[in-house]
């Protein structure tokens, strides 16, 4: 057997840049235009993941899927019964949104573990995995396929809707998935490393081409619905309105300026449905998604409690009844150290320029951690001043090969150990 | 031929209120639930057109369309080379709107006009009409078969699209109607009294049935647009944000505020849209209505003024761009003197009580009255503290006889006449 620098060299000599670009483009041209309009369950991001099996295939991996539709690449190990090392990431987007977000994770992936076919040096199995619906947008939900692995979708996830009225579990039917919800949890992995772009400008500014995730910002998710009062927008006259709308414009701003004295903290909405929608009727409904994220829980906390006084603050003011649906959150979490250590360690012998950075992004890394599964993240640099969500997406070749060069590394590294 | 009195006196007692309320049930059931959403020119506001042809058709008049879909059931009069007297209203609604709004003015008109028929007195062709698209909620315009008359469609308009893509010009064609914008106003009537309810609660709190509309508020309407930048809901920190929908918020406060400032000025954004409206991607664009109203110019000037500002500071605050789009502006009107003293003589004659009164809504009337037409308004008392445009819009069956027999004696004083 060849000693471990040489069997690593060999690995990274066959990750192939070209291939990945080719590869990275074909999803990105996947389903109608603007581009990368993938919604979770999807069938275009079911394309997407029947392109990424193909590729699997292709490098000599066993395809498997579970009830999720998470998709697995495996690369059988001579020890099976030890835990698996995993690395992956998702194939969903955001309506209109980039090249690389979610896609180059699993393109990494499998080249990172085909390469390690190759090799022949690993002990424990290894495998790429595909989770679906980590955006979230379309059921309002995010990180379900994760989520799913750790027996973290409720029950009544399921029954929720789409903006055309389709329900989860109808979706996940349509698809040929089993449509109830497994609340064990499946058997996980022995570590995970997920591979993602930065999506956002910290690494370009510094000059490194690596990142190496410590910590994983924690997110509120969900809706507020306003409640108010329909009427005439002519004859009723501003003191006796309950303008659904203008409460929501109440909340929008408070939840900003709240966001902007929390340190590290963004609050987004990011869409909004007035109802009835005339423009001559004031609205009786209002329905804002909330997405709040801070770097630690007490931001968090203070976000969230900023929130709950507008609530009442608009109720009050406004004669609008404020309620919050379908909320979740998902706590901050340091990345494993030990994963971390193995990351800095193979970026170091592979020579790739790497720095220590906070995810302001939730990804499903963050499901895996909190889990219990010692978890890592590598960030590629992104440029256009960490554009994303966007086709304007934009990391370079030379940040894409280093990436997953310290991915392979990492892999090798985790697998080859029997203990 | 009997005297005026009697005559009179004979065209009140055909007035049929159980027939009246019967047929303002069955426009309110036509079309999906929920009930009255009649959009203009879409097949259920074609389907209350066609109903409403029908009973015309039995009551004796003679029916016909003009190129926007505007319906006429024309009593001939002995002599037709006068100026015609038209009433009536609309039979579009906003989605979910109510039984009285637009609806109650063509039952009335078709009621009116029939008596006379019947009595035979008259000199002048009288006419009921209903406007299409009255609501403009569906294209963005309003007023569109009044304005259509009175040569005000601009070709443009025709290429407007609705929420599903669909262009005016394309709905009027559907309908089989022609299709081109006509610019020259076609005959207008020697005078048009619009019969429609009050939508507020000055006639219930005063205690009368009937009002005589004295003048029309002035409005602006049209579309705001946003444009931000889209971002990562997670990476992109505050203080770099361009948030089209947090500079949507700032713009619908001031216009609140400033409504609220103005003696008698309302404001409203009855729609919003953020694009492209996934909740973890910050909003690049949105696009809100506008309805802006005052009771005089000097209001609706200084209400137009506050957006103009709010805009400038919001892009400066926010680093978004904002433009108006589709912007129409209907200055505010004072009913013909000639018109009121009529409407104020019948009501007097038939012993109904009634009251000048404002409108804060904008109506058909209003467009004839700028193009021209000695023009007058009768309204019906609102109850529900003047609810309207939803289902609860309720107007009484006491008021809406009173409403229909000032009416109908308007109609006869102004049609025996041949000077």
């Amino acid at each position: 057997m060849a000693d471990r620098a040489t069997v690593a060299a060999a690995v990274e000599d066959r990750i192939d840049l070209k291939r990945m670009s080719r590869r990275l483009e074909q999803l990105f041209e996947l389903g109608p235009p603007p581009h990368a309009t993938r919604p979770g369950l999807s069938r275009d991001e079911q394309a997407a993941v029947d392109l990424a099996a193909s590729w699997m295939v292709e490098s000599g991996l066993e395809v498997a899927t579970d009830g999720f539709g998470n998709l697995f690449g495996r690369l059988r190990g001579r020890r099976p019964e030890l835990a698996e090392v995993w690395t992956g990431s998702h194939l969903d987007t955001v309506p209109a949104g980039g090249r690389f977000d979610g896609a180059l994770g699993v393109l990494a992936g499998i080249e990172a573990v085909a390469a390690m076919a190759h090799a022949g040096a690993h002990v424990r199995t290894t495998a790429v995995v595909s989770f679906r619906d980590e955006e979230g947008w379309r059921f309002g939900g995010g990180t379900f396929g994760s989520r799913g692995i750790c027996g973290r979708v409720r029950a009544d996830e399921l029954d929720g809707r789409d903006a055309d009225g389709v329900t989860l579990r109808a979706a996940l039917h349509e698809l040929g998935l089993r449509a109830s919800a497994p609340t064990n949890p499946g058997p996980l992995p022995g570590a995970f490393i997920e591979l993602h772009i930065e999506q956002g400008p910290v690494l370009a500014r510094s000059g490194h081409a690596v990142g190496c995730v410590t910590s994983i910002v924690g997110m509120v998710g969900g809706e507020l619905v306003i409640e108010g009062r329909a009427g005439h927008a002519g004859t009723t006259p501003m003191e006796h309105r309950a303008d659904a709308l203008v409460a929501a414009a109440h909340v929008i701003a408070a939840l900003t300026r709240a966001a902007g004295q929390i340190a590290g903290a963004v609050a987004t909405v990011g869409a909004v449905e007035a109802t009835p929608g005339a423009s001559n009727v004031i609205p009786s409904r209002a329905v804002l998604t909330l997405d709040l994220r801070a770097p630690d829980d007490a931001g968090l906390d203070a976000l969230v409690g900023a929130l709950e006084e507008t609530m009442a603050q608009t109720a009050a003011g406004t004669g609008c009844r404020c309620a919050l649906r379908g909320l979740w959150r998902q706590r901050s979490i340091a990345t494993s150290p030990e994963i971390r250590a193995a990351i800095l360690d193979s970026a170091r012998r592979c020579q790739e320029s790497i720095r220590p950075i906070s995810s302001g992004a939730l990804h499903d890394a963050a499901v895996l951690a909190e889990a219990g599964v010692p978890t890592g993240m590598i960030f590629a640099r992104s440029n256009a001043d960490g554009a994303s969500h966007t086709p304007a997406e934009d990391t370079d070749p030379e940040a894409i090969l280093a990436a997953t060069r310290v991915l392979a590394r990492t892999l090798l590294a985790l697998a080859r150990t029997g203990t």
